[in-house]
């Protein structure tokens, strides 16, 4: 019946793996297009061209944070897909939702490199990376109730430290709040909520 | 013998699979370059660069529909896979001009952001999409015809809502006949063809 | 030993294949980066821009025409790797510098598409192509080498079929000649070329 | 327990090794986007156009020699892969630091391709390199620990072909010295420290 859809349509989940690792990629890669070679003449001294490479520090400093933070996304998502076995199309269009966000990486990326203190360019940073965790948390939560109760205590210390996925959002959303009244301190922030969370789950875990 | 081509030499459908995740993955992140970085002064107050933003909101949402229009296509064409060994080479021929609609999307995307309510944009948008659906179903009709029975019961389901494929033609057609006499109908009536088509579905399955 | 290296160090074929598909992929989508939006008023009338993506004709063709010759490559550089399973490191080095002429193409292309009837444009564009076409014959000849007769009659149907790849440089060979004198002529002589290929192939085979 | 996290959580290699070919694939073609297509009218006769592109003679040359530098790290990196079955986080960063310098190479060689004898881009140039160069190097000594003792004399062969990582880093910070004091001879030198580190392998390997 073509309304079971939802129930009778196991999807294989090697290809989506295969689509989010294609995703993740290029959108890594791109980050880097959002770095310009600085317009100056061919001609120019060194000493000029290495001062206006050093002008932008930030925008590598930007370009090397996003990457970090684009990897450990892309660490956590693939390793909770050795925790289910069957993608239910529901978990699907979560995944796809979240592939979306990661695509949207580099251009958030390339707006914060040109308006770093802005906090309109921040906010739309921290919205973006945001939309990532929150979605990253719901997958996790849908594959947690699909699966079977961990098998083994190794199963179990693994689920566990997926479980710091849930840090993510509130780190994140924290950033982004301060991003919106001091722009200068989100990062610091960030760094901090992902302290809070850490330490948080060593007490609880 | 040389002009036997057309019947001996089988392919491997898995290199067709990487080769579509391959150009799936890019396309639909490539869409995103599409977006452009507000041209503003670095100094400028976050309000102006929000409001820049905010401006902005028809392309995003451009972005966010074809990226999900794009992973539906994806989602059909990949289940479709299953459903065969064999790759003949009119089933690759197929399949390679699909991907080459798929790979144009960036650029039929870019054209409608631009140039957002003009017939002749959306046109052109609606145009690569019926493409897509047309190749799509041309493919999954050479599939089944391939296919011997379906052993199951399940497999027999599965066939049901691949069978879905055939909604996609009528409903991009339909949009594409209104975006060139009321182009701001276009995307309603996409999803009531599609609406459409799912009751039909329904009803005849 | 250290200097052994060109004989003890064997390849997974794998990888290379999966690199390929990943250039070819991103070789083929990043083509349609060469059509570039027309530069017109948001608000320009329908009529306006669909005579402005009208005059772009001949740079869709060259993108559908370069889409399709890339695929051919695609198709029969993959289709090599059944006849082999160590891959040596000087077959390694060739297939590099096969799939470094792939990535070469989106520029062929982009050159050829903005000069279109340019002798020069054209000779860069056929001598890109020209070069895969030798390097992918010079692939298939090691390949042949390294391989035992074929062991069913079906295996050496397909050897047959791969032995088209030889066609392949004298027809691009042919399109680079007359693309220097005659550059309106150039793809039909290509075509003309393919086709004396096929028909000598199926006299001698 | 939660901090066991370094311990416990064994990652599959697979996944890693299909995000590495993306990448490598991607910034591979990614080099040629900073080809620029000539900027002259269309109607430009053939020899302007082709003196054009003759001036740009350099320009394909860094492409090809970056494209070739590549794809030699991409060898010697998956050549590493078949020497460990589980991927630890802290190999895991490495790689993820490798790879963030990979997807770095399109700035870089763009820079190099515009300011060519110009120190400071030689010397961001051959900092990218040696990055690399340094990053795989630990990866490889990582890997090596991991490892038990090679179990065949074949297996031996390998590793020691695989020490040949160790040239890489004194040959880039060469280039990279020279680039700053004689731009000119910098590429020369990087092919002296390879055969330099070539024949000292050899006499002690």
């Amino acid at each position: 019946m073509a309304n079971t859809f939802h129930t009778d349509f196991a999807l294989s989940k090697n290809r989506l793996e295969a689509l989010a690792d294609g995703i993740f990629a290029i959108a890594m890669t791109l980050l880097v297009l959002e770095i310009k070679i600085p317009d100056l003449a061919k001609s120019v001294p060194a000493s000029e061209l290495g001062s206006a490479l050093a002008h932008e520090t930030p925008v590598f400093i930007g370009f090397f944070i996003t990457f970090f933070l684009a990897s450990f996304f892309w660490f956590f998502h693939h390793a909770t897909f050795r925790h289910f076995h069957t993608l239910r199309p529901a978990v699907a269009v979560v995944n796809l939702a979240f592939l979306m966000f990661v695509s949207l990486l580099p251009f958030s990326t390339g707006l914060l490199s040109r308006f770093l203190q802005n906090s309109a360019a921040q906010a739309f940073y921290f919205g973006n990376q945001l939309a990532l965790a929150i979605l990253l948390a719901v997958h996790w939560t849908m594959v947690r109730k699909q699966t079977q109760e961990p098998a083994s205590a190794d199963e179990r210390d693994q689920v566990q430290t997926l479980n710091r996925i849930y840090f993510f959002p509130p780190a994140y959303a924290l950033a982004l709040v301060v991003s919106l009244v001091a722009p200068q301190w989100s990062f610091v922030s960030l760094m901090f909520g992902f302290l809070i969370g850490r330490v948080t789950h060593r007490k609880f875990a």
